[in-house]
């Protein structure tokens, strides 16, 4: 029935004059890429026929202070690129950039608590479940040693199982240095299956039993962390918040009480903030992540407390944000630039300036909710995309 | 403190130049884009300094037979643009296309939910928030007249409110036509609240009381829909699990119910599938959605069942897809030819064709994971990443 | 193998004796019973071999001011009945009774929500799920005649459907005037089932699909209310606060922003709340009610706020409190004694006493952790356990 | 305002006696109790005026297999008290048990997680939070020596800190042995407190943070367990669910996967079982548990599989069992009774038994619902409390 495979096709020119032909449409636009071709086939992605150009922006520059992380994060501003089709997002971060500068920085923390992989072994009943848990939590320096020599550049961590009727589930934590990891712990994890079958009567049915979990919003990510876990924090005098952000400490604390707390309560989400997954979704978009972690990436919360001295505490959690700087789309042309604007030395400090970055969007953003001026900035744009001019930037 | 404002600078190149020369990098293939800068300037970004090349991969074609939407849709193939840098995600997408395409098809059905904005509204008791709902409830007319009035393109479908403490929430949701909507919504919302605040004591703290909730994993969106809610099915013969997908139906029903169950359960997930994140932000990327919509968009689930004539019942169900077909992004130049390429007719139909390429999606990564090929396909991927070579596709 | 079966012998004396001598044990004080053995065997109970004998305390008066119940529940001063073996309960809730009635009462509301049954439809495939949910939007008066037809005391209110792969859940809502009414909707449900299995082609697989839901804790009772659906607040003047809770608005503002929110969102909670389930089970423990529905009485929020007098105001929220006053256990006698105690005037004012109760108790239990007097009481109630002397209460 | 007090009673006698007067009721049934006043006011209740009698009913004889709890519980039979007001139960539970000794008996398995209390600490910024968890983190033996100073039968076995803006919460677990414990974790978690607050610049809010998290339904707990995880499961030949619970295993997987599974997923619950908290709920009040815990006795999973030979196997899931087999209600005359009534060699073979009798009331009431005689039973139920007869028992 169907003849065509685009698999077939020698080239993405090949594929795109047979796609343009046979659905009567012009590619034009698409063609237009500098990535080599070789670099991305069989490695990002098949049946390439261009590329697909998202308009990238810089907010910034951002002041981290000393914080958690490696004493050369410290003091020194970065820019943030940001690829999206948003209007309003690349301003609204450099606002909320330019609130924390006049406050004399953010304060970031990053733990790397491993990326996970979840295989689900079927097991006879109970017994022979928890003897295979035994066996895993005896044999954990076997089980380490097996996924290490899958690679030079993973460390397992530690492993949780959890059984449940005739499934037994095991997390498998892994440090991946600067790399993202999935693919590589996949690999590692299906070694320690391999040994695990054969020493134990378990049968594993899938290497990824979605208690990794991965790509999905779940609260063990929330409670238990995934990739990196991260703080970052900014005491903002109110001169500060009232002159860039237009607000007051307390309309922040007000709006992320009843928002972000209360509303997020109510309908029962596991985001308690008000837009992190715009901000990484722009920056793992920029810098050749997996844009699906920005699921991961979604969850978390935003804090704002009034001090005595009449300043706001502001922060954000980011329990789970997983990327790496190294594999997967990081090495591509546009991607790899984005990342050395963003002057990282290695993916601590990726989830460093990232989180960093989701602090200064969830300022903002909140301060222009508090003002009602949320609305007003949309009209703006929409009168933009009617009348096709370009306008001043709405923050 | 921070002299240099990115927004002063009066090209995406002279801002180029700024960075390269205050971080002492290139940029060079950022520079390049197809998209006019005037086009985006205002609308989808700011700061604009060139563009993210994605690789833009074709997956399909996929069938789709009578179903629940437009006519014309049914049985017509179609191709998936999805603009990634995960290897094998186009691969694996197309071996799922050619298992349905093999199975007559697969069906799917959209429902219209609309697009919601939540307000919060700060009242002075309860009794003042059960009067302020009150008021909400018996003027829906003259509420959905003002909110009307900002677009032709707009309905108001209807409003839900929920009272905690001196908390009124209220869920307008919004039909929008083809738009994704979000931005109208907040407009016409905002005129809701003025009249609002005019005729009740309440006063609104936010447009936004993440009563929406938008962009964040929310039971509320998973039980009540936001955007499209929609169903896709496939009935897959023996054989084209066999031949295609190169497991049985057995596997494929054990799996969903090991893995995309009760992993999900095990880890308080509200995704229980296997990686609709990965098809729709991919197709997202490609077609100028909202990227951070990618979280709505994870929430669902995958079935499997082995029906009495050994066939497998395969189906997947988003409860909340949020997109459009016109605004946003998908307007910019390579997005518009994505678009095209979908052949879709508005926005329910590319709600069905995106839905039935995460079915697609889900089919063949769950047939991998059952066959325990995954790890041998990344393994493939990791040696094409070392060696930089070409490989043959790996599914 | 089992010889013995208790429901052979003739009398709870006889199975009674039966078990002592089975077991080598005495059952003195069990045999004690005051309700007649025919009244509750059949109906309350099977193998009766005695009664359970829980202490019974009560606290107030508790001063209910007007608000959204009958008139008559206004200003009149109720007495609240607690079973329960954990002492300091029945002190806290008096205690929290009289900061309420120093501060002029509570307010209290009440929405009739509705107590559900949801059963769950096989159906061929999407198109029949559709159908089925379809013929049952259309036919909803006929469904509500037949299932009026089984009891004079029953509305159906609603019925809302959900559809995933081949399977339709059906959410009933049906007011039970003075009733809990799960026995009655069981049936009536069950009607309507049969009809909808006639008339379409879907086949039912539970007439309780988990879509209820029934003693299980759910975002779905949260969001959409099951049973009753009930506010209660307080405002409390400095004065009251520090007298009677020794204690701050300020610090109760803090608590419960720190442990009820922040502290439930860390743990991925349903509950935002000190302590509704103590109040609740003690309350339905004393009245009849059926104990497991102290599952969805433990969702809800607590909120405080500080208002700009200085005074304080406190809220509980509980979306699904599942009670009667007729039926179930409730005409027990020491239950009907406890019922008449509370002096309410149907369920509606039930749940607005009860409620009411569960304000005060989080008032008082919170005050006391604000304070770190609760390992104090604590202490007091272990020393008392001890020496098994009669101890000043300990609140 | 409220002159009376009903502290200041000198015996229940005299509190009746004004209530009676002051409200112009009858409490002769709630006059009489077999526990001594003086034993009960100051541990358990306080303004005892009496007792309320819940018909107790035995379930039974249990049959549980060699498992993971000490080998005399192996083989041994045992009786289930369950004191509740709901029909049906107590047959529903004995149904099972048959359908258990049928099958040669039910293996269980308890893991003592151990019972929580968490603190919120309030810090000065991330900085204060993080060297407070490291202070933690590097004292435990100074931290676990002060807690158990408390009592000789306290273990502080771990703590898990979290930290969010300016909070941190220390998740404390305790093995107390055969208490419940709650109490005993209050103080000793209080002394920990003064000793971290002592030493570093974190200040205790509350003792309990809600990270412990008490009585409210949170997956921390699904997750991480809290008092006792346990497992009980049993292989059924075809011939035991025919004969005695009148279905087939087919069946009972297809409800278990339809309605524990999906209905629980589309309602998100943390309960994906029939109904665990009716068991938990009737057991509890019989044996003196803290009635509040049937919340977290309501978490946990139901499986059901056909095996290869046409078996069935079933198995529950309880992650967090709390209770006790000395302290709280345990030594009342009726609750102590009840629990030599069980046999139980304290509290973990109490979790292991009570948890069986979960599988055995799991088994039963969905088998019912499997054969559509729910609704006929509820029926019976029905007109027996209308004619006031008794029956013969329904299950």
């Amino acid at each position: 029935m169907i003849k065509s495979n685009l698999r077939n096709f020698p080239s993405a020119q090949k594929r795109r004059e047979f796609l343009e032909q046979e659905l009567d449409i012009k590619l034009d636009k698409i063609s237009g890429f500098n990535f080599p071709e070789e670099q991305v086939l069989g490695r990002n992605i098949e049946n390439l026929i261009g590329s697909t150009q998202l308009p990238l922006g810089v907010a910034g520059p951002l002041l981290i202070r000393p914080g958690g992380v490696k004493a050369h994060l410290r003091g020194v501003l970065r820019y943030i690129p940001l690829a999206t089709t948003e209007g309003a997002l690349v301003a609204s971060v450099s606002r909320g950039c330019k609130a924390i500068a006049e406050s004399g920085g953010a304060e970031v923390f990053v733990e790397e608590v491993g990326i996970t992989r979840g295989p689900v072994f079927k097991v006879k009943n109970l017994k022979g479940g928890l003897e295979t848990k035994k066996w895993i939590d005896d044999h954990f320096p076997d089980i380490a040693k097996i996924t290490e020599q899958t690679s030079n550049h993973l460390t397992l961590k530690k492993i949780g199982c959890r059984l449940v009727g005739r499934n037994l589930f095991a997390r498998f934590y892994y440090d991946c240095q600067e790399a993202m990891g999935m693919n590589m712990v996949t690999i590692a994890t299906q070694q320690a299956i391999e040994l695990i079958e054969k020493q134990t009567k378990a049968k594993c049915i899938s290497v990824a039993g979605n208690f990794d979990i991965d790509k999905n919003s779940a609260w063990l990510n929330f409670i238990s962390g995934r990739g990196k876990r991260v703080w970052a924090e900014v005491i903002l005098p109110k001169s500060a918040v009232k002159e860039v952000l237009k607000t007051t400490p307390q309309k922040l604390a007000e709006i992320v009480y009843r928002k972000c707390l209360l509303g997020s309560i109510m309908s029962g989400s596991l985001g308690f903030n008000a837009h992190f997954a715009n901000i990484v979704a722009a920056i793992f978009a920029a810098t050749g992540q997996d844009l699906a972690h920005t699921v991961e990436g979604s969850l978390g919360i935003t804090t704002a407390e009034v001090l005595d001295n009449g300043n706001l505490h502001f922060s954000v959690y980011l329990p789970s944000l997983v990327a790496g700087t190294i594999g997967g789309g990081t090495s591509l042309p546009t991607q790899q630039e984005a990342l050395k604007l963003m002057k990282v030395n290695g993916v601590l400090e990726y989830a460093a300036v990232t989180s960093t970055a989701v602090l200064a969007g969830e300022l903002s953003l909140l301060a222009s909710e508090a003002e009602g001026s949320l609305a007003k900035a949309h009209q703006q744009l929409g009168r933009n995309q009617k009348l096709k001019v370009k306008s001043k930037e709405v923050f």
